[in-house]
């Protein structure tokens, strides 16, 4: 970390700030120019807060020059992390992994429907919610742990494993006997009490980037979750918030890349929520695949326009087949199969 | 809600969509003009989702005209919500509130020294927090049940109320049981499974804007709280993230404004966690207090250089003194006192 | 558009706009529900503005339905626009076209080595700075004229056609004697005297998008010079001010889809200054081609260490060749060569 | 400036780099940790673009510890700036200063009109469009020179000094001519052909806040002024673009405190633009005045709903008598006039 001084500071207020960081075991490396007083701070500077060294008296200006993760670093752990999920499946491996299926489970014969339908398009890995985040009070809430239970059922009848987003940490126990992979939703990426209790757990988290999080957060709480005791945790960007309104939120594609050069965790694109828009699904996953994300995960419903929710971003059963085969197509060229 | 169809919808694409909602007893007025089919929907839209409208084939755009919200606006009730807290102190009402205090309780000397400068000062609502939603799992994460019990006796011994962050929702009985009013955190300002918990008390909620939420969904948030049977909610709005990186984040003093014409519920200002300067605090305030804001949260530390959080935020002793009386000299000219 | 009036306004106050509206011809036609009063607004409302609704007393909202851009609509003309440079080169047509070339000219030893290298490679079209917009009056202004010159003899050597932003109006002349295609910076997008300007001309004009720019600006930006005459319009994605700070800005790679969606001009992106990282710059080429992109710009210096500017973001020849070789293999899958 | 080499960089990556900035006359003052290699540069660093750092291979980051500004700086001159306009007002003196006028000059009745009205209410400083610069080619571009004729005549006639925005460089003797402050619209912050011209005159210029520039861009834009030789600059805060919709922009009022640290330069507060909602300007402009700021400009028509620009945000006789003598009762108790 970087210190500056302001042109007011005093010795004291130098030596005030010197002291405390040596109390710490912190060395100090003076950089100073005539002008200006600035000083390096050596040592474990993660358990530092900027805000912390700001709080001193006389302090302009302190930076950090470490990242303030570690074990999702890919500094800590040079090959990339692989998960394995129990039907086989494997995460940030060889190939690319696609997941499908509803925005919301809303009963045994849509999601038998779907994901028969997904089985057969060779779909591994199984989508829906069960527990629903709405901005409404007043919309669908979700079929709560009937869905939970129905995904199990469609997924074992079709060998698929299941991704489910948990709202609150009391359904961990709940989510273990139902899902393969636990989804933290984008407004709970800061839910650090939901991020520490699902690092209890040895499931599989995909914890999604929240709305207007810097990748540096989402890191952040990825660590929350590995420092807890669970390293199996899966990143999924979905689009951050900007003024731009055409879409619901703006793809940052570059996060993957910068995600593969910062850490070893898997990173997989949702392009339905992204865009919000199915028009726009089958473009934005092979942009996904052309810049190295290890998976996607869109929404299929086989009737959107009676779907209880998210229909606008649900691809139908004849795109998803032809978006899903372009893909496979593009992915040869990129030497990576989608699976 | 109105609905644009695109150019290339056809009649069929029209009929389907107002029978579904014809179904759903709405009323259908067409405004079509020469070129384009346009109509609106008329009805209990708030039940509505613009993105399942959206699923639609044929559908280009679909536009909410109601406010989402209902019980939080003021439209449903024109008079504006007062709090009463146990001490007396009535928020949304004649007087303007200071809520201050550390940014988290780190021990009892530290907590009793604060509360008694504080009290001397005539503030009557105490800020500390005891569970702290921190970045990093590797900074002070507070002193939890412990730090609400300092709360309590610090509060008790003065006079005063206390307000603290809850982070999740098996922790209501015990704050319950030390706090005068509940928090919710930005980061937790759409953690829908804690807001709908809260609803189920009748302690007054502290409703934080999240860091990138508009007001809209601020306000679906109060709502969440409100239907689910609490209707004590305050407002704090505490900075929006922008571009901009010279403050931590930019206060939205506007958005103090629109919450007066849009609800009922009464509105704080937090300059604290806006700015993330001290010396940025008191005019903030001032300017907070000027647009006609309900209260002002703020920090306060005896020695913000060793604060366990926050410390650049922190107004000292004397900063603080003298913010006050000067706040309070500018409500007089605003004719509404600050207590 | 639709006009949404408050509860409070009176009769008086919806006849009063009424009336105005319908002498300036526009239909009216009425939506109310029992609650709200609600009209749309027929005729030609690209000339209203929205705030100028707004102004009636009594207006709660005025919503615009129809884009307020015409001629670069797709509804206006539904074939893609082609613009032919006179090397030959056909953007927005059955290939996608590569542009590369150093940031700023700097000397024509600098500038022949890196044109010799590309057009060795194939590139047909050579882009380089010679009147630099730098935020900072303290670098590197551009070599003016001169720099034209350079460009101009350059591509004559080598059968390339030249790219070059052009800063102010009166150069138009200037520009028009040297470059084949006159671009308008990030910084200009919305400098609408030097748009009106510009459609005065014929040449090629390569409008990149605005910092903040939502992509309705952005292609009324584009009206403005095809209004004043000149329909050979470019857009060009660079990327968009976000939060995120690890890239320069985030590449809006939807933005690319939502104007083929829109508008009949060609779109390319420029990878470049949108992640501002020379190691994203293949994968985010690859990532704009995947998603029908008509041509890329990037930056390429033979010694970017000693570059004059915005050398952390130019590509090494060797890694340029590299990523080229790439991205012409990619575009065969996607079935639109590369030049 | 501080430069931190990746993991992977060599000896040869450093002394390459360190060899460059030393021809440069730049000192090193090394840093590193038993990690990572880390240094500071010493010197004139204003001259220097991170990104030309960044390009050196091996570096992982450079990060800026000086502002790149200078003259615009409170270091460089600590004693605040006061612009004397000929009409004897003073601006960034002992009082705060209220400009006011319609969005654009329409008619020698309209303006006349409003400038008596605002001349009996004291106000002394009169601003009005002449050159439009619209989001709409199909909307008013303004009377252009007619409009400036008229505005000096208003001017004269009742003791008044003149504002209005300059879209050109070649208008600039015009203008000369005819007001006595030239403004720099939002969207030219960053036309720097504009402010180097405008750097050649000695006339005040009000420099607007791009829609998304860091206060940092923005005094860079000062400095590209004063720097060609104008010290005259006013700077104009006027909301910044975010992703909340029901203001038209986010009033940025932490932007005023943050020039009155960095920056000797006088700043106002244009809430009109920054809410574009009339029924709020007065008490943001309150809020203004309580955070320090030098003056305010808003809007005002005396018949809005027939305004052909801006309607929405204009105040009316009536509110905006009420509210200037608000804002003076206000401005006595903070203790500094508003005239």
């Amino acid at each position: 970390m970087i210190v500056k001084m302001s042109k007011q500071a005093t010795k004291a207020n130098y030596d005030n700030l010197v002291t405390a960081l040596k109390q710490k075991k912190f060395t100090i490396k003076d950089v100073s120019s005539k002008h200006i007083r600035i000083f390096g701070i050596i040592g474990d500077t993660a358990s530092l807060d900027v805000n912390d060294i700001k709080a001193f008296e006389g302090v302009e200006e302190a930076i950090r020059i470490q990242k303030p993760f570690k074990q999702a670093s890919r500094a800590f752990k040079e090959e990339a992390t692989i998960i394995t999920l129990k039907n086989g499946v494997r995460i940030g491996s060889e190939a690319a992994v696609m997941m499908a299926g509803p925005c919301s489970v809303e009963s045994e014969t849509q999601l038998f429907t779907i994901a028969d339908f997904l089985s057969k398009q060779g779909v591994k890995v199984l989508r829906g919610g069960a527990y629903k985040p709405r901005t409404s009070p007043y919309t669908f809430q979700g079929m709560q742990e009937a869905g939970l239970k129905l995904l199990r059922q469609a997924a074992d009848k079709y060998g698929m494993a299941v991704v489910s987003e948990i709202p609150r940490s009391d359904l961990i126990d709940t989510f273990d006997a139902y899902v393969d992979i636990m989804q933290v939703g984008a407004r709970n990426m800061q839910n650090f009490e939901l991020l520490k209790a699902l690092g209890k757990t040895r499931k599989p988290i995909l914890l999604k980037r929240g709305l207007s999080a810097t990748i540096e957060e989402w890191l952040m709480s990825a660590e929350y979750i590995i420092n807890s005791g669970n390293p199996n945790v899966i990143l999924a960007e979905r689009g951050i918030r900007t003024f731009e309104t055409y879409t619901r939120n703006t793809l940052d594609i570059s996060a993957v890349l910068a995600i593969k050069e910062l850490s070893h965790l898997p990173v997989i694109v949702d392009p339905s929520h992204a865009a919000g828009r199915w028009n726009m699904i089958e473009k934005l996953s092979a942009a996904s695949l052309a810049v190295g994300a290890d998976g996607l995960i869109v929404e299929v419903h086989h009737d959107p326009e009676n779907a209880l929710s998210d229909g606008a971003q649900s691809l139908k059963f004849d795109n998803f087949s032809q978006a899903f085969n372009a893909l496979k197509i593009l992915s040869q060229a990129l030497n990576r199969p989608l699976i």
